[in-house]
């Protein structure tokens, strides 16, 4: 398997999609064949699991059934589209994967983290990131910013009684992906994504260079 | 939990749904409050995952995601339907469970059964029948009475290449079912299905009544 497999993580409003469009501009103007995909996603089949998970009138939806469809999805995403692209010797850039699951899903809502390890495991046939770049933002910024996308012009000073459990969920949402990071040093780099674009992506760009270096050096 | 649980499994073709409505119908004139339901669906969540399994459309599916399907169907209807019946004191007949996934995944696809066990009861939360009944009829016989259902009019001895690899299969599907038999001898009773439907019914019949007064006695 020649190719790199980059992920990006962290809580919306945290800019992920801006820095990974960034970044694959970046790299196809060096010349790579880069692949931009996304989790929940990324073929049919994983799609149609997507629209199951996210359909707001799901709300009997149980945690089980939630981490075993997100773990389907990911297993056709993985074999029909990231491994033969990663066999074609391509650089894939994906928004979100395992430690997306670990972190909302074990962290956030308290499921056994190793069952939602395992479970993960199976479905991508262990296949791991080459590099994970962890968008990481003070939960009340992310809230912040996802507020603002949405137009209801609230901040951090007007969160009420549910938007406050949203915060500790949040919370332990971040502390889980701190904990990743602090789990796989070699592979995870927090970047911290309470700065401009700009600055964000230069610090991107400036590893993600290196680690082109290190893997055609190999 | 004062509700009894009873699976049906088996070939397609070996007479499931007729035993199980027989037996919902005898233990319903007897006053018994009955479920009867089937896997995968059972909920509108489960159904919806049910679609996308059994879309002809889906060619791509791998392994993976197929199984970790079954087990997100599974997942909301143990916790949706079954469980709060089961609580509620009543007897639920279902229509394939764990076994099916052990049975044609696991032994029929040559999936490693451990891995799709652990991922059973991590979607059922370690619920198990109280009682399985396996209808069990000779490969030929199950694949002739599905041809006559289809109305294609061939029969065990016109099995073409193609159909012959579906009798490998179907085999290895059987031999699991026995294997699963032997493995839990105190649940599962393999019952002779290539009898009438009047001498398979006295046989379930039996032995339900059987269950229900230990259960009763209890």
């Amino acid at each position: 398997m020649n190719g790199i497999f980059i992920t990006f993580e962290g809580p919306d409003g945290a800019g992920k999609t801006t820095q990974l469009k960034q970044l694959a501009e970046g790299l196809k103007k060096l010349g790579h064949d880069v692949l931009v995909t996304r989790e929940p996603g990324g073929t049919a089949i994983s799609d149609q699991i997507r629209s199951i998970i996210l359909d707001p009138a799901h709300k009997e939806m149980v945690d089980q059934a939630e981490v075993l469809l997100y773990a389907a999805s990911r297993a056709q995403h993985v074999h029909q589209l990231i491994l033969p692209a990663l066999q074609a010797g391509r650089i894939v850039l994906c928004d979100r994967f395992i430690d997306a699951s670990v972190a909302y899903q074990a962290y956030g809502l308290g499921i056994d983290v190793d069952q939602v390890k395992e479970i993960s495991r199976y479905a991508s046939s262990g296949l791991q990131a080459t590099r994970t770049y962890i968008l990481d933002v003070p939960v009340e910024v992310s809230l912040a910013r996802l507020h603002h996308r949405a137009g209801s012009g609230s901040d951090a000073q007007q969160l009420d009684r549910i938007e406050q459990k949203h915060v500790d969920y949040h919370s332990r949402v971040r502390a889980g992906f701190h904990q990743i990071a602090a789990d796989h040093p070699e592979r995870v780099r927090v970047v911290d994504a309470n700065r401009s674009e700009e600055e964000i992506a230069a610090d991107i760009w400036t590893d993600c260079n290196q680690l082109l270096e290190e893997h055609i050096s190999v």
